[in-house]
């Protein structure tokens, strides 16, 4: 047959990379629970509820009337240059100033992620995560055949010790990290946010052992409480490399995030970008150009923050009401997840199966860890369903626990 | 000072690949050619007059008022569901029916060959190549760390001949080619087209050495008298990988191409491309989407063919009457350049500042060259100048020729 002949040769002409892909965990959970009519905590997005739509009608019409053709041509692979400058000005106000040269926009953060990946590791570097760390993350460093080394992360952030202990691991197996991959607030999956203390602790520590640290901050502006606390780009500016995004404040589908770092490190990157994709998509870019112009930016952030907080609040106290004794979660005070962890011994995708059977949905915990473990952990949003369903969903999800249980 | 320790500690920290990264020729010369005023021949661009902006304006208000917040969702990494249904349909009315596991929707065709590289190619893999060939292609194959070995291109397509010999030259040093990359219709740079007797030798000789082939074809609806011929994919699917984009017949800037190969393969670049970028853009794609639905497509293609002949055609009378013996030039019969061979001896390069200096430029064609060579030659697009403007260039260019021809 000639489908098996040429199945047997593809395979045969693959690279070592596409060998060892494999789709994502998450990615085989969602056959199962992508049921009509679930209750899901699941999904890793923002709600649509939120994205400002009339004001995007209006603005993609005044951008085409206005521009005409040239809103459809080639951009630069930098971004568009009057984009640069605004988000220049927009990170500026959050206390990190930049040059040109030091910001770029990507397609996304998972673009700059990837992009961050291809110009800094080999195959066979270490790069230090949290543990647990975001998924879209750890696929770009593994693409890149990058070896990870999870580091504790606690409810007040990272676990320094652990972060100089595992450190020194890598060195003495001549291995020395290529960088630190951290998401300091409202992580993704865990919610957790790293404390000022711990920020500076964290600083200190790579200053210390000479480590590069890239900070993914998507969740930073969707505080619930109190002013977030500052980035650790703002802090330390020639240590750290910065990936921030519009994609939770505006909307995802307009592929919009930026970089902010060194020089050096960006001049490289613009060219991986070259020739990964050219450019990004110059009426998306014009898009998110004209909602920072005209100052819907920041109206999105004060509307959204009490849009989710509300949700997260109904979480939290359902999750009060309902759990047995023996199950922790996270009180994140923004971001769009809770992070619940099981007594010790359970193993969440097996009560997965039941929550699925009871009609409700969410993500196992266990392949957020690079290097094993947290079997016993579950990673719940708030973002897609409204006060009462959520109320219903941990219902649900409580039920199906105490059943669990041993 | 901090600035000179971060940055000798920042080229400290990339990766192989990135030390090897240059910005390319091109863009290098950019720097020279892009005078205020000047009469440009280099650009690698479609012309906006072409674009059709008012049916884009309504389209989008459309897809805005019927899809709402769903428009600016993530979509999925393949592509959004029903375009990749919808271009199906418009692949197979071109004799290119597929699978929807065979088809891929990519963000621009460059963003599917960079996919497409890193599935298929380890350090020092071997990639043939058309010589000259298509500087985004070379560049994303040797972000891969691939070495490009160049086979003979004539004016009715490629030298079988030297494929054969190429080939085994590679296969005796151990290194038989990961795959052949063509662009067979109006080639970027040469605007030469494989004629259907090569088309089908290519295929003789890729069958009998077991090699498979990259087909790119972004310009191939672009011709300007005769149905084109075939597509090498349509000639033997089992055998062809065929990327495909919207960006010379729409468009660029809505980022939209597609990828018809092996399933084997894309089940590949789809991991790849989710932490690549995850997705692409929601709303571009569904312009996209309303454009294929609404026939716009083909009405394009009618609109633009003739309106490049007739730039073509001044392009090719403007040299027949300016340039002096010895200089040859390719008669493309479709897509957006023409390929300027001056007399053996003389350099692009060194005429290029002599052009730009009597306004105007284009780009030196060495540099699509993978093994050197091509010193003397020249990528002229007629895309950007008006008929009348064009011929003005082109007498200019003339009389640089002139002068530098010993």
């Amino acid at each position: 047959m000639t489908t098996t002949r040429a199945g047997t040769r593809y395979e045969d002409r693959l690279s070592e990379a596409a060998r060892g892909m494999r789709f994502s965990a998450i990615r085989r959970m969602s056959a199962l629970i992508e049921k009509p009519g679930i209750i899901s905590f699941a999904p890793g997005q923002p709600s649509p509820e939120t994205f400002p739509v009339a004001e995007f009608q209006e603005i993609i019409a005044d951008v085409v009337r206005r521009e005409s053709a040239g809103a459809f041509q080639y951009i630069l692979t930098r971004g568009f240059a009057p984009l640069i400058g605004a988000v220049q000005e927009y990170a500026a106000a959050k206390g990190m100033p930049s040059t040109p040269a030091e910001m770029l926009i990507t397609e996304g953060s998972q673009q700059g992620l990837d992009l961050v990946a291809r110009v800094l590791l080999d195959p066979g570097d270490v790069v230090l995560v949290e543990r647990p760390s975001y998924i879209g993350a750890t696929s770009a460093f593994r693409a890149s055949r990058a070896r990870m080394v999870g580091v504790a992360l606690e409810e007040a952030g990272l676990d320094l010790d652990d972060l100089r202990r595992r450190h020194a691991e890598c060195v003495s197996s001549g291995r020395p990290p290529k960088f630190l991959y951290v998401i300091p607030s409202f992580q993704n999956p865990s919610g957790i946010s790293h404390a000022i203390g711990r920020r500076r602790g964290l600083l200190d520590v790579a200053r210390d052992l000479d480590l590069l640290v890239v900070e993914d901050d998507p969740y930073g502006d969707l505080y619930f409480e109190t002013e977030p606390v500052p980035t650790l780009r703002s802090m330390d500016p020639d240590r750290v490399l910065y990936l921030s995004s519009f994609s939770k404040i505006l909307a995802p589908g307009l592929r919009t995030a930026f970089l902010i770092g060194p020089e050096e490190i960006l001049a490289k990157v613009e060219i991986a970008k070259q020739s990964a994709n050219l450019c990004g998509s110059g009426l998306d870019q014009r898009v998110i150009l004209a909602c920072l112009k005209r100052g819907l930016i920041e109206e999105q952030k004060k509307r959204i923050r009490p849009y989710y907080r509300a949700k997260r609040d109904a979480m939290l106290s359902a999750l009060e009401a309902e759990m047995p004794a023996g199950v922790r979660w996270t009180r994140p005070g923004g971001g769009l997840f809770v992070w619940v962890t099981l007594p010790e011994g359970m193993d969440a995708e097996v009560v997965l199966e039941a929550a699925v059977a009871e009609g409700v949905a969410y993500v196992a915990g266990g392949p957020f860890h690079v290097d094993g473990g947290g079997a016993n952990t579950m990673r719940l949003t708030f973002a897609k369903e409204d006060a009462p369903v959520i109320v219903e969903g941990v219902r649900r999800l409580g039920r199906v626990v105490r059943a669990a249980i041993p």
